[in-house]
């Protein structure tokens, strides 16, 4: 089982130093790459060359409306990425207006160890996360729970 | 006759147990993922891997820009993975901000019903909803009906 | 000649009746769907499995903001469907939210009428409308005209 | 040289009669389409039917905002041809909101004929436009300048 | 190492120049554009045809939410070709609000030379920007830096 993880220089907080100690598990292979624009070719490289199962994309858009449009970019991107792949992308985001510069630190930590578990889950098998369907996880935040 | 059904944890309701009883006559096959963006490239993997004949993705967006912006990267990713495989994936996306939190499940379970009944319409032949065309149906709300 | 034509039970009106007189020259291959995000895919499968020759995609996206934002959607998949077919797709849509109920019917039977017209010049070569470049042609509505 | 152009009945303007005195030395393709969004599958077809090794893409998108979302469908459509092909469309678009008629007349003029000689200009090869990057060029009005 | 830059002839600053000296280690190969919707093909052409490791793609897309449009078109192009070569472009974008002139001609020299280093950074291996993975680089501007 190999895990890519791929991240930015643009981002504020090292999320890997969070992701990596959960994975044990697993091979993890890394690809720095300078913004969150150039995540979906970093993928995909991790996916084709260095054959990865999954790959953890963290990153960190700025709070501006540019900001905003370069996310839904790089979103886009990594779309075509898996589906051409047929692998998932967990895309680890957090946006630089979430918080106060603490509270950012602190979602982006939260949010990359529990998608770091989401990724040993789905590489586990399709139905591993069906317990939990529908009962309003959250990363990054508290859970928000079922409705009903 | 396989329908799959692709689910997130992100969702407050858990709206694969609505679909399930309706779909007796088709074999499931369930997939379920963190969140809305995890479900292209699922889908792609229950047409690809699973070989099923159509896909139902359940979803459940939240209610800031953010998530409505989200959304729309799944969308087009779904748009995406359809094209490619030739087969439908009906879209099961029920916003948080379509209503009171009772409201938010009576719309969850409506349209996931409703889209039941249309998913084995589609796979009983192109015109088998011929005779409906025009007629302002509705998923998640009563019919429109027709202008004329 | 093969004309596929998908339309939707979301629509209010049902555009296929004013197109099908029109056609008479031409074999035609229904599709009908739930709504108009599920048109590209129909599309697609005119194109390859009835190997149709051009299709018109008949759809009545709702007035509200999420409804624009699936029309964009829908378009984006049939723009896609279109380039890899490298076959025309006349996207037949009308707004709700263009006029009042009365004036949706009537422009929802023009424009339909009229493009079933630009289906059958499409048809019969790439310079049949080219008398008509630059000419302000308008399909709902009277034409706006040449500003020379 | 082979040139393909392809044009609408939508746009008020005749921009083919100011683009055809200009390429003499090409042999020119006409495809004229009903609308802006119908142009991506028109200039695949001059790619590959025909065999241009450019196209270029006169349209006059609406001035509301569902005619700007129409162009942004039609600009994603001819970037995913163009890409495909490996050869350019070069986009000539005017708005009609740009100006007064005799405004836009004028534009639309001036922007297809500096359009049709940077068409000339990228078939002579790559570096053609090099002595004039950065020089704020503009097509449909003045230059721009450089800013240094 | 063969690196490719993609150019306007619409952007008002010849950042080709302030690239140029830092890529020595590099063969370059020059391709120039009228604006920044003809560099996605432009940069798959210098990946197919002239074999080119990487590409930076230098624009500078005006002020008006148009232009905004037409950088979005551009970048979802340039994801588009990204990842079918699987090679990075490098972005870089200066928009003409970012700004007084003079500051946006400071911009754009700096931007343009921060990821020229980027380039060489990139093609010397997937892990040699990664001891700045988090630390909040910016080009254009001054470092963000660590939040942590």
């Amino acid at each position: 089982m190999k895990i890519g993880i791929a991240d930015t220089t643009f981002a504020r907080v090292d999320m890997f130093k969070e992701v990596e100690p959960l994975l044990k598990k697993a091979r993890i292979e890394r690809y720095t790459v300078p913004g969150i624009k150039d995540l979906p070719v970093a993928c995909k490289i991790l996916f084709e060359k260095h054959k990865c199962d999954l790959v953890m994309a963290l990153g960190m858009p700025g709070g501006m409306p540019i900001d905003k449009q370069c996310a839904h970019e790089a979103s886009l991107g990594m779309q075509f990425v898996q589906i051409l792949a047929g692998k998932h992308i967990l895309e680890v985001f957090v946006h630089l207006d979430e918080g106060t510069p603490a509270e950012v630190v602190k979602i982006a930590k939260n949010r990359a160890r529990k998608h770091a578990l989401n990724a040993l889950a789905l590489l586990n098998g399709k139905e591993t996360l069906s317990p939990f369907a529908g009962k309003g996880r959250r990363q990054g935040k508290d859970d928000a729970g079922s409705l009903e």
